[in-house]
């Protein structure tokens, strides 16, 4: 049993515990996971991280493994790649600005700005019903959504996971706690989506409350804050690059308004402190 | 800014970071002790310890003190007690076993047991209604309680904060999110209180859950479990030692049913992990 380092992150309070496993071991089970995770009695975090050396070094500098609070794999997580690449540079294992690495869902390339803010490629999104997957007849801008006895009038969009999203007078007031789960669990979205609630500032300002599908409301959903900008974009609300202001903090979306471009998502990650435990 | 040493501990799950203010300067503005407890943008806790140097050297060996996740600073807090004692032997302030200290409640001698478990002074039990403070004619061990339409017959003691104490065949299915909040916020106790469910296992061991004034259920209530004890004794279900399993773990109370005699609660304290921030 020897100490392992790590260090805790946040990208507006979505927050991590990170490890460098390129300069030591770590291999975690199932169960040290769940403990790191826990808030009480282990460190305390949505999902850990953990860096290691890439399988093909010359297409990526590292690989990196994200972990759910009960110990499962996942795929990705935009504001978790925010912190890998702050962790990285930080922790003197890379001077790159641009970082390709290997992730699950497939290669990624994050890049970090001169103000240390991190850019993340979120992909293209998917504006096909069946592949949302919601129930439709035609693509379309805009549809109409029954929920119990309110009409909305909802934009949905697939960016990895589905969204559905919402567009209210005042994000503070919008009923996220009611119609949230009510819209995650409708029956024309097969496989549940994430609900958003959206006010347009002007034309290059977003503000957006997510019921997180299976997670309820969350501070910041870098996915959800993507299918709003496509979303307002589609329905003319919105320029090609927008803030959108989120419970936790602020994110930049940057879209051109072509389903063969990806969306880009410009935001922070923050170290909070660098710890030693033993496992 | 220089970065601060820190200790991650919990008390049966009740968290604690802790900073030796004996080795290094620590002056924490409310603030940066709210940023500190908080669980996303922090590093997360149920309250803040701060070991000092005594007032009175020759009367003790540090002074403690203890600050809520809301900046302000309490009086006491057993869990943290424990965890106080735990940190200044593994930290190598001190190699005592008994070690007396200076809180803003007073002083208190803590002792750390061969298996390195805590032992707390809880205090006398305060049993007399008006200053509990409870609404009876008579002190007696068990009172009758109307709650809503449920007939409760309950204990009432002070252990510094007032607690209510109702006995049920099985704590798994006890009411403590119903009849918690209502027997909290019943007009005879008008403080409020802290409402605990016990079933009696045997006559040297309790289970015990206890929903807590201001704060819902928790996971180990030492005050709780020091009330669960002396109500129990006083109806002749237990002896003078009894093991209290809580939900986050055990805890050993011992009382020889005097009011004169102070309540003793013995349990474990756990380090999680060591850090440094940048504050």
């Amino acid at each position: 049993m020897s100490a392992l380092a790590f260090t805790k992150m946040h990208g507006l309070g979505n927050d991590f515990v990170v490890f460098d496993g390129v300069r030591q071991a770590v291999a975690l089970s199932t169960d040290q996971l769940r403990l790191l995770a826990d808030r009480h009695f282990g460190v305390g975090c949505d999902q850990i991280l953990l860096v290691e050396p890439p399988a093909d070094p010359a297409a990526a500098l590292f690989r990196y493994r994200i972990f759910n609070a009960d110990g499962g794999e996942v795929e990705q997580c935009g504001n978790g790649a925010r912190c890998f690449a702050r962790f990285v540079r930080e922790q003197g294992l890379t001077d790159a600005r641009e970082i390709p690495v290997e992730t699950l869902g497939g290669p990624l390339v994050l890049r970090v700005e001169a103000d240390e803010q991190v850019t993340v490629d979120m992909g293209r999104p998917v504006l096909e019903p069946a592949r949302i997957p919601f129930e439709a007849d035609l693509e379309a801008p805009e549809y109409r959504l029954e929920v119990g006895d309110t009409a909305l009038t909802i934009g949905a969009v697939s960016m990895g996971n589905p969204h559905a999203v919402t567009f209210v007078d005042d994000v503070a007031h919008a009923p996220v706690a009611t119609l949230g789960p009510a819209i995650e669990a409708h029956p024309r979205f097969p496989r549940r989506v994430n609900a958003g609630f959206a006010a347009v500032r002007d034309r290059g300002h977003l503000d957006l409350r997510v019921y997180e599908r299976g997670a309820g409301e969350t501070l910041a959903c870098g996915s959800g804050a993507a299918a709003a900008m496509v979303v307002a974009r589609l329905q003319g609300r919105v320029d090609a690059r927008v803030r959108v202001s989120l419970p936790g903090g602020v994110l930049v979306l940057s879209w051109d308004g072509s389903a063969e471009s990806p969306v880009r998502l410009t935001g922070p990650a923050t170290t909070v402190f660098n710890g030693r435990i033993d496992l």
